[in-house]
């Protein structure tokens, strides 16, 4: 019989994510139904969303159940189908999970188009990091020419993208990152204005010297400190895309000392997730891809090998130890 | 020598404003010139927003010129006027500050008829009090019929009218006020349909137990517990009006800790200041006095006697001591 590799959630985090978290197991590979399409995934895509999710705190969104495939965003080929809308070789993206195959009925499962445009980049600067970014500087941030965006997890996948698309709109874009490597490379490599590093130590001053006319928007990705010490340096009117707080997502103490900032500074704060916003995915990930096509977007990957990797994998990302979109190649 | 009385900031307060902060002077009246005209004042309003004018941190507004006229909205009647748009006997509303008496070259008087609104209501719910609470509600939260409405400082002159405003939008509407008479009149004579006494010490379970399906736009007035303890019981897609922190006036600590909730259930939160939505003030006032005028709007006030007993008043104010708007009576 046939079998696949899947992880699957052993127990939910008190804290810290460890490796006894998750278990690998080999299961038979289903046999394929009427309107089903078997999928061999090429790349699996880790999110900093995976950590909400192996908590049953009450969320936005369901936890992930106990026993079952881990969620977790997928792009492979088609090598089975009873499903007139794909064909065998398909290049095909989807939430196939932590795993190395998944059947699908086809409704989530988005053919695409790798001529010009690599398969994994559907994971990262043309899937859903992508448009995280390109809805909270578009629909919330609206930033104009000449003004000031700060991108905390400026090297990673979502960030990455939010300042490069704010400097494509003519705004100074300042990053903050963990590191002086990453600094280099989100102003080296991705064109940003400037990027603090907040492991130096100095992040209030060094804002600062990098924001000196102060910050118009901020993409907020992290929390704690580094929110406080972006919000501390808001100009009047200041909006605020709130996507993620990622020092906070082990239990840390986030609380936002700033807080009085949000009122004399008439501040507008929107916390969203992006996949709530479907009606606008065709037209972002048109504009992401025509731009990654013509060389206009940059984006660097960690890639894992093999599924058995993916935990420590997300475990480096929950701490910052990846570098760019951090991936798992399965095939 | 004709002279009035008035109060000057004689010192910026370090936490606790205190009387000796304040300095009551006796001053000429002025030569009325071309084009200006002097208002005896019949009221002065007392206001949160004021305690910020006394410090020189950073703000939105310029801070309060120590040994100046103490800055506060006024009524009053014309005694004087060498401004073809005022005539002896008006009644005016402006910005005259802690004064019996202001010189004003009409440009931010408002005539004002007190046929059907006592000229006190101009310094509250058909004043700037009023605009607050019309704009938060209806530019911020926009409540739906059937949602729930939680506003602080409830029996406040902001917070009373907010509460109104919803409840005839068909809103289910909790406040939160200080102590059990607060809370009653909230109750039993705005018709709020709960309201939780957060010096009761159960703000959470209280605040449970009013809001049994959770909250889906916030009014803040207060910040610290009370604003964590509001946000803890949202809904997705909350909206927040955040329109001051008085919790933290004096440099108390006001972090928020919920601020993961922010994300979660994806929060709209903005912090206004109403002076700048002007040009909405001619739609707000005539709603406000409409309904005012009609017996739908219901307000007290707190009236302090006498300049002299300001500085006292807006201190008690600042405490909470107040039971609806604080005035002070002047003539």
């Amino acid at each position: 019989m046939n079998t696949y590799q899947r992880i699957v959630l052993a127990a939910r985090p008190q804290g810290e994510v460890l490796p006894e978290h998750f278990r690998l197991e080999s299961v038979p590979v289903p046999p394929v139904g009427e309107g089903q399409v078997l999928v061999r995934h090429q790349y699996l895509s880790l999110d900093p969303y995976m950590r909400g999710r192996m908590s049953d705190a009450k969320s936005y969104a369901a936890p992930q159940p106990l026993d079952e495939t881990m969620i977790g965003g997928t792009v492979g080929q088609v090598v089975e189908s009873k499903n007139p809308r794909f064909a065998v070789g398909d290049t095909v993206v989807g939430m196939g999970g932590w795993a190395e195959m998944s059947l699908s009925d086809g409704a989530m499962l988005r053919k695409v188009d790798t001529t010009h445009i690599p398969a994994s980049a559907y994971l990262g600067a043309v899937g859903m990091p992508g448009m995280t970014a390109w809805y909270g500087l578009n629909h919330i941030m609206k930033p104009k020419a000449g003004e000031t965006v700060a991108v905390s997890a400026a090297s990673g996948a979502v960030g990455s993208i939010v300042g490069q698309l704010a400097k494509l709109k003519g705004c100074r874009v300042v990053g903050i990152a963990g590191g002086s490597e990453k600094c280099a490379y989100v102003v080296d490599e991705l064109g940003f204005d400037a990027c603090v590093d907040y492991k130096a130590g100095n992040l209030r001053a060094d804002l600062k010297a990098a924001a000196p006319d102060g910050i118009d928007a901020i993409f907020e990705n992290v929390g704690g400190e580094v929110f406080d010490a972006a919000l501390a340096r808001t100009n009047a009117f200041a909006r605020i895309a709130l996507c993620g707080m990622i020092a906070g997502y082990n239990g840390e103490d986030i609380a936002l000392k700033n807080v009085r900032t949000l009122l004399t500074n008439r501040i507008l704060l929107q916390g969203f997730i992006v996949t709530e916003h479907m009606e606008l995915w065709p037209q972002g990930l048109t504009e992401l891809g025509q731009l990654l096509a013509g060389g206009k977007l940059k984006f660097r990957e960690s890639v894992a090998e093999g599924l058995a990797a993916a935990p420590e994998a997300f475990i480096g990302l929950l701490k910052g130890r990846n570098f760019g979109k951090q991936l798992v190649k399965l095939a």
